[in-house]
């Protein structure tokens, strides 16, 4: 294969090492300046389906782009490919990026590559990206944190396997001075919202659901607690979906210029 | 003034508008495409003392560079000035870029300002940054959520008012299944983990302590809970230092390679 150097390349990415890099959230204007230095100078990329297609073209045109992305329900087979995969391609003397969509170390499953690649003895780093709770506040136009009533900023994930409640606990998530920040949360909205009411938070708690941060097809509702559930089904796309819940939501002018279902929100108004 | 028209300049940053811009951990690779954009394009910048030089470089030679850091204890007089100072500038047609440390979302004291503006009439948005928790993990080497032991990830800041306890929920962060990623945590650091200690969480749960994360002067230091207040002292920096207490924090094999203080650690392998 012959693989143009590129401009940006250094030497913090020789011949048979691995990157893990973060994709964020999907508009390529959010990828680090790293980031993108790391993707021109791969010789072979491996990406996950949330990585989208703007930030794929700025690989070299010589290289390797494999598609690694995992389907529900059969995650460890599919990781263990991938971790076979990607040292596979190191020790072969290829510059491996493997992207992945929004930060390596939140809810990237990581640590399984990492401990691959220094098992087998290649090199393998992290570079972040911008995490999807970060895009999904600076579209809302809102912060995450506010000094006196959002003075904790709290990530989970509400992916379960298939047919299993989620394990998380409730009592310590339903917290009226955080912001909880529940990544893939669309399947399990009615659960996450049943459980935090049942926990005490009350049923006016602001919600911004967030699906597609930063792309084209971005779509934003706000809603209330209580009526989560209803508000889930006027979403209508199929991306990934952030739920952020706190007052702090409160305060995002574009959450209700923005919103969609605004039957929802005059239902929420009525009932409070 | 003057000012050359930069390369990437689109129409979402008009004159009279304001954009926050994460300025991220300080590396300047680790700024998005779009910040690097925003900034290049800018009239004049508001910037933090935690905003390095190779960040301020970008921007055009034509643009005013004002430096509004804040200093302990005397933070809502300085909130209010640089609200003011925004809020003209964009006012008097500049195009405004307020430059923020990390993400502006995450202990940014964003709302203040976004405030500011919408009651001025001013349009201001916000473009996300890498916060200084995804860039500490990437040095060191580990994932910040690891599945089935650390799977909620819990970002607090230690920052009190001059001579003020810390009013944070101890038993809710005392949890052996999260990451803790405690913010302008050096001061505090002793306070910390005396509360954790006492609701539970044990003794030996890892601790990884990173000064400016991502800069040529970051500084790693590995220990555990209750080893910390001793590991303080061997941190000379004077640098912002991120605290990421956890069991995740066990798997940063750079945290290890990169340690400063090595009797610190050893004392605390004699004591497990």
């Amino acid at each position: 294969m012959t693989l143009r150097q590129a401009q940006g390349d250094r030497d913090d990415f020789p011949a048979g090492t691995v990157w893990l890099v973060g994709a964020g959230p999907g508009d390529p204007e959010l990828l680090t300046r790293k980031a993108e230095r790391l993707i021109r100078s791969a010789s072979v990329v491996f990406h996950d389906a949330l990585v989208g297609p703007g930030v794929l073209d700025l690989a070299a045109s010589g290289a390797r782009l494999v598609h690694v992305g995992k389907r529900s329900g059969r995650h460890s087979k599919d990781q263990a490919t991938i971790d076979r995969l990607i040292v596979e391609a190191a020790l072969a003397g290829e510059r491996v990026v493997r992207l992945k969509g929004g930060d390596p170390s939140i809810f990237g499953r990581s640590m399984e590559e990492l401990n691959a690649c220094r098992a087998a003895g290649v090199r393998a780093r992290i570079c972040p990206g911008i995490t999807a709770a970060s895009a999904a506040a600076a579209s809302l136009g809102t912060s995450l944190t506010l000094r006196g009533f959002a003075r904790k900023l709290v990530f989970v994930t509400a992916h379960a396997c298939a047919g299993e409640a989620l394990d998380l606990d409730w009592h310590s998530l339903a917290d009226p001075m955080a912001t909880l920040a529940i990544y893939m949360g669309k399947a399990a909205a009615g659960e996450v919202a049943r459980a935090l009411l049942a926990h005490g938070l009350p049923a006016n708690t602001p919600v911004a659901i967030v699906e597609n941060a930063s792309l084209p097809s971005e779509q934003t509702l706000s809603t209330r607690l209580d009526l989560l559930p209803l508000a889930m089904l006027a979403c209508a796309g199929t991306g990934p979906a952030l739920l952020l819940i706190g007052t702090a939501m409160n305060h995002s002018p574009l959450a209700a210029a923005k919103m969609q279902g605004s039957d929802v929100h005059a239902f929420a108004e009525q009932a409070s």
